[in-house]
């Protein structure tokens, strides 16, 4: 393939564009008319009809005659087909790690949790995730076929092969994961790995709180803090993949702690989970996110956290100007409670970035992660829908 | 113009596509084989000699015999042709305003400075500016055709109508440049207006230091700090465009000092000019940078701003991951003095973000803010060739 820049656009490309453009719709905003998928191309209509016959040919999009009248003949409407075609999503948390079979539109075909066994080395943990897949696998409806692997890690990723550099919370350094999936699994598939931050940006830029948004902060976590950043549609991945460390971003060089990193000042040590248990005082509890819940709006005892929470997010927003600023993980519920104090940091600073900007919790839950490897899982899938389908059947096939 | 995500791809289109990618090419990367032309694009030798047929057609590049003689029959040098089809630029700086033509190619056609007339308004500026254009105007080429205005400014500009929010140092607030300056010119072209380090930014990126980087963070300015961002190729501008106030990032509000833009301890007061010049003790000269050349590297009196110029250039690092991140402007000379210190607080960042990272100083001095509004004056016509130059010489018609 010619992914020089200059690369022409010919017939074949065009065409693979179109039918990509389609199923990506699709596959984000659900069932469509197809009257509307011509409205939104610019395209004429056989053309579209002659596209989503191709789609529905391959089994990838169902096409339904609508329910119910309206003005006029009703458009045939078209939608993903979500049992044919599926990803395999596998979140390496550090207190538990899932498995998942997420269909083409999103919903979660099967899941599957995996106890915590401390000390695991990761080709373990991957052999014993493959028994669950293979049971996951079995329930899969007979024809439907498996179009990649996406996989969550809570650490620095090379975006290149899958490297995991370091996840400092699961003790693991430049573990060659990519590999590991791949030769215990025994696939050919794509496997797509990448920070479970980035991943829950994406999540919520296609299916939650920062739906439709061009440009979004993400601020995720709990012991660390990750982040996120979508840049015109996309996730700001940086040269090596490993953009959106903003939890290592230096706020307090004079008069902070040491960070894990080795840094003083790091953002992460004034807002992180240790930050917050420290404000909150003697809580027992092990769960502070179940604590936070019982916290009242405003409480003083975070106002620290808060005011440096806003000191963070005003340098995010000055220097990526994004339309939201997105809270998940521990964040969620400390923005709850701190809004004021994060509204007041951020009218000290600059005030065109500010203005348009919208600050809110996240929107889809700690299943985010999934789905965010899910998506960068069907990539391929949706630039070039009936190559790479045919691509997973022969490996299927293998 | 169908703009959604969604819009099909066309016979017309793409035809329009590939237009644009030949002539981006020659226009960034000067005189090229036919047949190499043919190579990148991946289309063939036919539709390539179509395609530049029809850019020398309507002008816009020129094809050569090539000189010399080579194994084979050689190939047809298509080139730019810089002297028919030209920009505008407006570099409105804090000291100096200037007027420029730059041809496609980025060549220089015509140049003048304006001498600064202290408390002048915008109107009068773009007045006195319009009787210089027409002089510059007036040496251009018979036949040639101006097709876009590209206008720099020290301030906080937005993106959809060039309203220039705030620039303190010209001490404008909320002037509407862009309808200002098609005023006083009377024309309808397309007017781009942008931020100054943004503009370096993407001259640096297009033909400086940054050429062929996709991810790339400038830092430039003097008295303020400003900042461009380069992502996959593209200036990050946010949502917006007031992405890249680098200079208003926060990095010591415990013990830093009070900010022009009201915030406390922002990277800018602490390596700005203010704090070099306070740094380097009684200095006379009313130009710090051609003190600075004359400033031994490692000059202790400097370790201060280098540590703190480590530290956000660390933090940016951390954020967006660049291959490169190149220094302007005083920086430039800055970092040549202090590239020591800026390399030890990157060793106590993260390492992963960091290890094939390239510091390095701008390449194309003073001149690269009116390069970086060439090229998002020209933009317009790189996607749209034939369309965009036929409107413009509707408009120079009139």
């Amino acid at each position: 393939m010619n992914t020089s820049p200059l690369a022409g656009a010919t017939q074949d490309e065009m065409r693979k564009r179109n039918l990509g453009s389609l199923l990506k719709h699709l596959h984000v905003n659900g069932a469509c008319p197809r009257s509307e998928l011509t409205a939104l191309t610019g395209l004429n209509r056989s053309t579209v009809g002659a596209l989503t016959a191709e789609l529905e040919e391959a089994g990838l999009v169902r096409s339904e005659q609508p329910i119910g009248r309206g003005v006029g003949r009703p458009s045939i409407m078209v939608a993903p087909a979500g049992e044919r075609a599926y990803v395999l999503t596998i979140d390496v948390g550090v207190v538990h790690a899932s498995v998942a079979l997420i269909g083409l539109g999103g919903s979660v075909l099967a899941w599957r949790e995996l106890p915590h066994v401390p000390g695991e080395t990761p080709r373990k943990l991957i052999q014993r995730a493959s028994r669950v897949i293979e049971s996951l696998v079995a329930t899969a409806a007979d024809g439907s076929v498996c179009v990649g692997i996406g996989v969550s890690v809570p650490g620095v990723v090379r975006h290149s092969d899958g490297l995991v550099r370091i996840a400092p919370n699961l003790g693991w350094i430049e573990v060659p994961l990519g590999s590991v999936i791949a030769t215990v699994l025994r696939t050919t598939l794509p496997i797509a790995i990448a920070n479970d931050a980035d991943l829950t940006a994406i999540a919520e830029h296609a299916r939650g709180a920062a739906r439709g948004m061009s440009h979004v902060v993400l601020v995720s976590g709990d012991v660390g803090v990750g982040g996120g950043i979508i840049v015109d549609g996309e996730l700001m991945t940086g040269a090596g993949g490993y953009g959106g460390e903003i939890g290592h971003m230096v706020v307090n060089p004079i008069d902070g702690r040491l960070c894990r990193c080795g840094s003083v000042g790091c953002w992460e040590t004034t807002i992180g989970e240790q930050a917050v248990r420290e404000a909150l005082g003697d809580i027992t509890e092990t769960d502070v996110r179940s604590y936070l819940t019982t916290v009242p709006h405003g409480d003083p005892r975070l106002a620290e956290v808060g005011r440096w929470l806003g000191i963070g997010v005003a340098n995010l927003v000055n220097i990526c100007n994004p339309q939201a600023v997105v809270f998940g993980g521990i964040f969620g519920d400390v923005y709850r409670v701190v809004d004021d104090y994060v509204a007041e940091q951020l009218g000290k600073s600059l005030s065109a970035p500010v203005e348009r900007l919208v600050l809110k919790q996240a929107a889809l839950g700690p299943n985010s992660v999934s789905m965010g490897a899910a998506e960068l899982a069907f990539l391929p899938l949706l630039s070039d829908p009936l190559g790479h389908l045919a691509r997973c059947r022969e490996v299927s096939a293998a």
